[in-house]
């Protein structure tokens, strides 16, 4: 894609409204805009993310057995009310009256809809388990939505729903999911920890929280370096230092490491607090009604964006891991007037884009110091500049968004290098 | 993927809900569910013939130079005050109001978000032409929701919007777009025709309509063979012969030939209408705001899906055509006791799944007319039927969906013949 043909709008100052890196980068770089308070539009460069972040996700829950479906954000009011939830979520949920003046509710969350879906296609244990999942825009009209898309009130999630005959069929899937996350946050290109919590407004009785490591989280917790052990901090949301205390670790004793975190997913094993609400059951072996044992996994889709970009930054700009980048490749010609150096430049747009990888032409005739420093804003993994200079050496550099040195390859081995590179 | 571990709930029984062969047959194999009047589901069958059809659209919009981001769900009263559409919408638009009293539209289309964008970040001529999309989900109360997903209230819509510097420019990429609807709506496997209309609520002065033929369309249009000129059709929606008249092209004087039709896509040369309205302008090459001349672009994407079966099916079922089906290839092990048939089978599901085609593997121990029954109501394009006798001669079946005759291919060929065909 050439950018004098992209619609990335880039911003030089720092936008008054952004209070945090993630929030102040995706205005910046042209990923996001706002249209009201806690409801963003997505760029197309932050939409490209978003869709990397979406497939990464979409592959794991596949292996792990689950399938993709699309639930509807009109909930009508009946369903809710039969779990009580309908008065319970209060002003959080979005509701709407329809012109017969039935009542509906913006989907916060789909627990009410896929419990009525399965209790009416699931009859026996034969048919058990079924992991049902989707990405989608949730609507939470939140007290206080901020920090751009980490805490929005329409936002994308992905939702999956186990369903099992008994509580040893949800351990299963249970784990199954738990060690899906870990592959996704993994191939995010993010630090984390996993807590074991407690459930909350969702119920049930166990749950884990996926935390990535983030100095502007809103939520912080200590850990253990030796053995992994994992708790939430119960503290004053102040980010500051002052009154902390120290923790040992309950199981190995040693002194526990304070960080902030940002949520990123949770699992919650739900048992049957949906299903018996519902009075959604199938026939076992002896053709007896039994209430399904449910579990519910939630993961914060485009809050994943935001949190990519808190964990990885630096004062020029978003350092992007590969797996979700919006371009793998961003190709600099310096001097575009330079014969050689375009087309030098045109073929390698025109080849990597024959292999199939992602890559951003920056073919406006700006000094190189414009084109570094947006390369640097926007992130993008892997810089190939194409310089005068070079040429004459029949050589090009490449540089890492993540690293400082550049390494100068000659220009024959230029594709395979960067192929090379975007595998690796 | 393997039927035994699907959610795919199929029903014998034309459910009696359900006027139109789309509709009775997305409910009978297992494609949607309804939720509440003019609200469904799609279930994972369903969901991956929507996906498809997302990605044929996605593939030529990217190559007519659009580009995809996500506005949102939650419209500002403000904005759709500025066209005066807030109170011209009048019911079809699903109001809600937020915590801090705030009123809001649910999105039925984007003209006044994606105008609102383009004014804030466009200042330029040089930054012209922008063309942009999106897939959403989009909200519209109805009065009469019915025919499944054909007129649904919440249905998936592809959305795009071009903004040019002057009629010249607009001209351009409307015909670009008319080509893309073109070249889509071949992918798919659809007899269409294009039909030059009114503009209605949406406005401007010139418009397209892409119209399937098919007998339950709402719509009525004559065509004539001779020189494809089109006119819809002005008389009532009974369906019937009786009244009709005839009607001679206006260009080559034949008799043209009457159809019922289901819109399908809808292009509108929107003029300075909302960039007007909203005095969204840029500055020319003068220096001198003008308003941004804007083309929209509509393609109903859940109605897709259910024209497709509307256009293709039979007594027995769907028949899909290779490029939107939810599978290309489905495997009917015949007598999957016979060890030498499930061994055939599963080599087959792993071979196809290893060159990426989506492959239904129907694994049940179930009696021969069951599974070829389930196949045809599935509609997959492509059924191989290994079955005990075959097997003897070293041999399987193919047969197409679409056609009465199976042909017989020697095992060792099945995967290259059947690779042919997906490619075909």
């Amino acid at each position: 894609m050439r950018i004098s043909e992209s619609f990335i709008p880039t911003m030089k100052e720092i936008p008054s409204e952004a209070q945090i890196p993630s929030h102040q980068l995706m205005l910046r770089a042209g990923m996001i805009r706002k249209l009201a308070s806690g409801v963003y539009t997505f760029l197309p460069l932050g939409y490209r993310v978003l869709k990397n972040v979406e497939q990464v996700i979409r592959e794991e829950m596949n292996a792990a057995g689950a399938q993709e479906l699309l639930l509807p954000t009109l909930h009508p009011r009946e369903l809710w009310e039969e779990t009580g939830r309908w008065g319970l979520y209060g002003d959080e949920m979005l509701k709407v009256t329809d012109r017969n003046k039935r009542e509906f509710g913006l989907g916060p969350t789909h627990e009410e809809v896929i419990t009525d879906l399965v209790r009416r296609e699931v009859r026996s244990y034969r048919q058990l388990p079924v992991i049902l999942y989707q990405f989608q825009t949730k609507f939470r009209d939140e007290i206080r939505p901020r920090f751009g898309v980490m805490r929005g009130r329409e936002f994308i999630m992905k939702d999956c729903y186990s369903f099992d005959r008994d509580e040893k069929g949800l351990e299963i899937n249970y784990q199954k999911m738990v060690q899906a996350y870990k592959n996704i946050f993994t191939r995010c290109g993010f630090k984390f920890k996993v807590v074991q919590a407690d459930s909350g407004n969702i119920g049930g009785s166990l749950s884990h929280e996926f935390m990535v490591l983030a100095d502007t989280g809103e939520e912080a917790l200590y850990y253990c370096e030796a053995c992994d052990h994992c708790q939430k901090a119960k503290e004053e949301d102040d980010n500051s230092q002052a009154g902390r205390e120290k923790l040992s670790c309950p199981k190995c004793n040693k002194e526990m490491t304070y960080t902030r975190v940002i949520e990123v997913g949770h699992t919650f094993n739900l048992g049957t607090k949906y299903s018996a609400a519902m009075k959604a059951t199938f026939l076992d072996e002896k053709g007896e009604a039994q209430p399904f044992i449910m579990g519910c996994y939630g993961i914060g889709v485009s809050r994943i964006v935001a949190a990519s970009i808190e964990q990885s930054h630096d004062a020029n700009g978003i350092i992007w891991p590969l797996s979700i980048a919006p371009f793998k490749v961003m190709l600099l010609p310096l001097d575009v007037s330079n014969e050689q150096v375009k087309v030098t430049a045109e073929k390698l747009h025109q080849d990597l884009q024959a292999q199939g990888v992602t890559v951003l032409l920056d073919d406006r005739d700006e000094r190189a110091g414009v084109k570094f420093k947006d390369a640097d804003l926007l992130g993008i993994p892997i810089k190939v500049i194409i310089s005068t200079r070079n040429m004459a050496e029949n050589k090009i550099e490449i540089k890492l968004r993540s690293k400082n040195d550049a390494i100068k390859v000659d220009l024959p081995e230029t594709l395979s290098k960067i192929m090379a590179m975007v595998k690796a």
